[in-house]
């Protein structure tokens, strides 16, 4: 945050105040305090683009009328191990856990369970659905896809989201080992921020409008795409691109919602698809029972040994060594617990609109 | 091929005498034709490296003794949708597919099936195993750990092997849509290629011994490593170790295989590890039943829109647009099942001197 004026807020001032804008629009008391608990839970693991600084977004769309704050989520289809689940148009951070569930409960019958939903929305960060899979001592699997901004490789038009993928493992003494990476080359959030303190961005990260490299992070915001993990067909731009694709057919054409550049958005300034293909975008979750292939203190024993290998692999020159995934936000939480969230002026200036609009006391 | 000399095979010559190379080890006739049939898959869909090229390395581990040419692939735990299977070191070519079928079947009864295997060996192409999921109206998931060969990001030792995913879903009137790539950045064969060409490689492909960046192939292959998919911190590097390691465990750990720098050579050139963390290396197989989400029919008129709305994707600058994942391989099928196989002359000569040792006729 080094150079950006920032305030600092303690984690229960913004989610007691999320909760509240949630309840002021309708969503039932549990469901608004889950959906609080998924941004809190991006704020203090330093996911900044994740948490309050969405509110605004969910604010919009719920104000609009865009989003259901009372949906009824039901199974569409299911076996012993699969279903699909239609989110009725409510919040993602609603519906997201709902469904999440499912696959647990699924799990602790079947050995596994796998669910694709549709009809919903934007739904936090893909590490809050398998932080609570560990909760419940399985593995979890969190995906979704969203609103198109990055290109094919080869391509010079949005057709993909984000696409982010998580999965994490429990070790026994050593924490978890926590995936959760977007499937393009850099987060959206890395260009705003250029943009805002007006610096270069590397070659790698996105087009222009005429589909060329670019190094000025507007000519990618302002019509430009995103570009996919590995970037450029020399170095594996066709894989990151396959990740995309992955990622929106088990969320969007699996479910029944939208998918590709049909995705609809989750904000009201961002515009809307000309065509529709299914309902809502689109999550895929899954869980599985570490006991249904291992006994699971030996599984952890092994995580445990994972971690100590890794962490000991001989480090690149001018680096500490290899992180062990979900390090950094761990490392994030256990700061931001003590001495609070710093929030962006623009994020802070959202939030008291917020509290104009609603009537809902903030600071 | 051009300007390396090459000569030319059809398919069913090739696929004859892999079929007595593993007969003449003591494989069974079903599982050597199975097995061959996994190394012919690789050569026609153009992935030279993992085609009858490796004929070599198996030969020297079933003749050493190395591999159990008649293994009881045995169930070590299940649930309905789950299990660990144990391929009692059998060749990978042998116990994938027995595991594969494990977790097709599985998913029938049960909408999914998802099986991790130790005690294995190299199991040629990931994308064999999801082809076969596709057969059966199915969708695949196919993983593999393997050798080290990568460093984590911010690591300069070889930790992780090139644990490749694939996936493949059906489409109705358009070809399925294939994925299958390696979690590094390149595939290794690309360093051996520009070695013999006497080439420079792109920075972000690998490190040398020194873990500083290199454009000389030598230096990663002798002592150095590859890099992550995403190469470096700026690009995601961090994002392809993090896909390294949800291979590796969901094989190895899961399974009870060995792991990361662990994980035994496929061939008896390479260096043997220091220690066992476990038995063999390790496969993840899953299988999903699309009825167990949504009407087969809808999903595959969708997939088939899916293609078509992402083969219209205006091209880049100097491109003729994106591809749809298994466009590469399956135009190396058409071409290749026409006018054979072109085998690099090192590889004939491999395959030459097995017949010497063998005494099976080879040309």
């Amino acid at each position: 945050m080094a150079g950006v004026e920032a305030k600092v807020f303690p984690i229960e001032v913004l989610r007691e105040f999320t909760t509240r804008v949630f309840r002021h629009f309708g969503v039932p008391e549990a469901d608004a305090t889950e959906a609080a608990d998924v941004l809190a839970t991006a704020d203090l693991r330093g996911i900044d683009s994740h948490g309050v600084a969405r509110l605004w977004s969910y604010h919009g769309m719920l104000a609009e009328g865009h989003i259901n704050p009372r949906p009824k989520v039901s199974l569409v289809r299911s076996t012993m191990s699969t279903a699909t689940v239609d989110g009725d148009n409510g919040l993602g951070l609603v519906v997201g856990p709902q469904a999440n569930r499912i696959a647990m409960d699924m799990a602790e019958k079947a050995g596994s369970g796998w669910v694709s939903i549709c009809n919903t929305n934007h739904f936090g960060i893909a590490g809050y659905y398998v932080l609570r899979a560990l909760e419940r001592g399985l593995i979890g699997w969190a995906m979704t896809n969203s609103t198109s901004l990055v290109a094919p490789l080869w391509g010079m038009e949005r057709m993909l989201g984000t696409n982010p993928i998580a999965i994490a493992f429990p070790g026994k003494e050593e924490p978890p080992i926590v995936i959760d990476f977007a499937t393009s080359a850099v987060a959206y959030g890395k260009f705003e921020i250029a943009r805002r303190k007006g610096t270069a961005i590397p070659t790698g990260w996105g087009i222009d409008s005429q589909g060329r490299d670019t190094t000025n992070p507007d000519n990618t915001i302002n019509g430009g795409c995103m570009l996919p993990l590995g970037s450029d067909r020399e170095h594996g731009g066709h894989k990151g691109y396959c990740l995309g694709v992955l990622v929106d057919v088990l969320c969007g054409v699996l479910s029944g919602a939208n998918w590709g550049p049909f995705a609809p958005p989750f904000a009201l300034r961002q515009e809307i698809p000309t065509r529709s293909v299914g309902k809502g975008i689109g999550h895929f979750f899954g869980a599985m029972r570490i006991d249904g292939f291992i006994e699971p203190d030996e599984f952890k024993r092994q995580v445990d040994e994972y971690i100590r290998v890794f962490r000991a692999t001989k480090p690149a020159p001018g680096t500490n060594g290899p992180l062990i995934p979900g390090d950094p936000e761990r490392e994030a939480e256990r700061e931001r617990r003590k001495t609070g969230i710093p929030l962006l002026m623009p994020v802070v200036e959202d939030l008291r609109a917020i509290s104009r609009s609603t009537g809902i006391p903030f600071e």
